[in-house]
């Protein structure tokens, strides 16, 4: 791949931008705490969004567990935009802000599959604490408020 | 990456798996033809989805143009839902059907940003042909009722 000087636009988010291995805990009201090992990628091609992709394993076994990927769209005055799908049949429109080395968004917009689990909204943050990058995700499903669902930790492997 | 079996959910779209590069023309009421150069992959984990991602580039420059990810879920009587996120700020739901080497899908639900270009439905037509993956698509804007907007074809590369 040719390397491509980054836009602009994404100069904010470019803490973002590299591959990062970890491992995360998982809790919701209506299930068992459980664990998972986790990386994720953000790349950028030369336009003002980051290309996002993740995927989770079992930590015992390397089964697949979840996995996802989308854009994080720069648009300016530290607003971002994070358009992401899911294999669950469930695709979310995310807006927010970058603030230093933090990024915030909260679910505004779901389009869902008839066959896809009822998820109404997400909220997520993400933040580089040194040299590690952290998340916390928070998920409402029908008839569940936004609960903490899922928080995870990594270091940079590329 | 480790060899894991196919999910029998899938194997009525087992025709899609691997990597293909070919060539589509664009077209719509707004904006002159334009040709481009475009590599899709479906891959899968196991699980009874296909990991979709696409990207296209100019043939003359080989400038990024469009991209786009998402998965392909099969959901038994040859039933598909297609999730798809595009960094122009768009996330679309799709379903359809796949009848032998041909799906056709259609938008049932699609999320925007708020700076997104006003695209309010697409419908996609995926087909071998031979040794030849060929797709069709259409896209309706604000004001812009569906119109054919891109035809490709592909070899298969891996």
């Amino acid at each position: 791949m040719i390397a491509t000087d980054i836009n602009p636009a994404l100069k904010p988010a470019e803490f973002l931008l590299g591959t990062w291995r970890g491992e995360g805990e998982g809790q919701y009201p209506t299930i068992r705490p459980f664990r998972y090992r986790e990386e994720i990628r953000f790349s950028h091609n030369g336009k003002p969004f980051l290309i996002y992709a993740q995927r989770t394993e079992a930590i015992e076994t390397g089964q697949p567990m979840h996995r996802e990927a989308g854009y994080l769209r720069l648009v300016g005055d530290g607003r971002v935009e994070f358009v992401i799908a899911q294999p669950i049949g469930y695709a979310e429109i995310s807006l927010g802000r970058v603030d230093g080395h933090r990024i915030d968004v909260e679910c505004t917009s779901v389009a869902r599959t008839p066959t896809a689990k009822p998820v109404t909204s997400i909220s997520r943050s993400l933040w580089l604490d040194g040299d590690t990058l952290r998340y916390e995700l928070k998920m409402a499903l029908e008839g569940v408020p936004l609960a903490r669902h899922l928080v995870a930790s990594f270091s940079r492997v590329d």
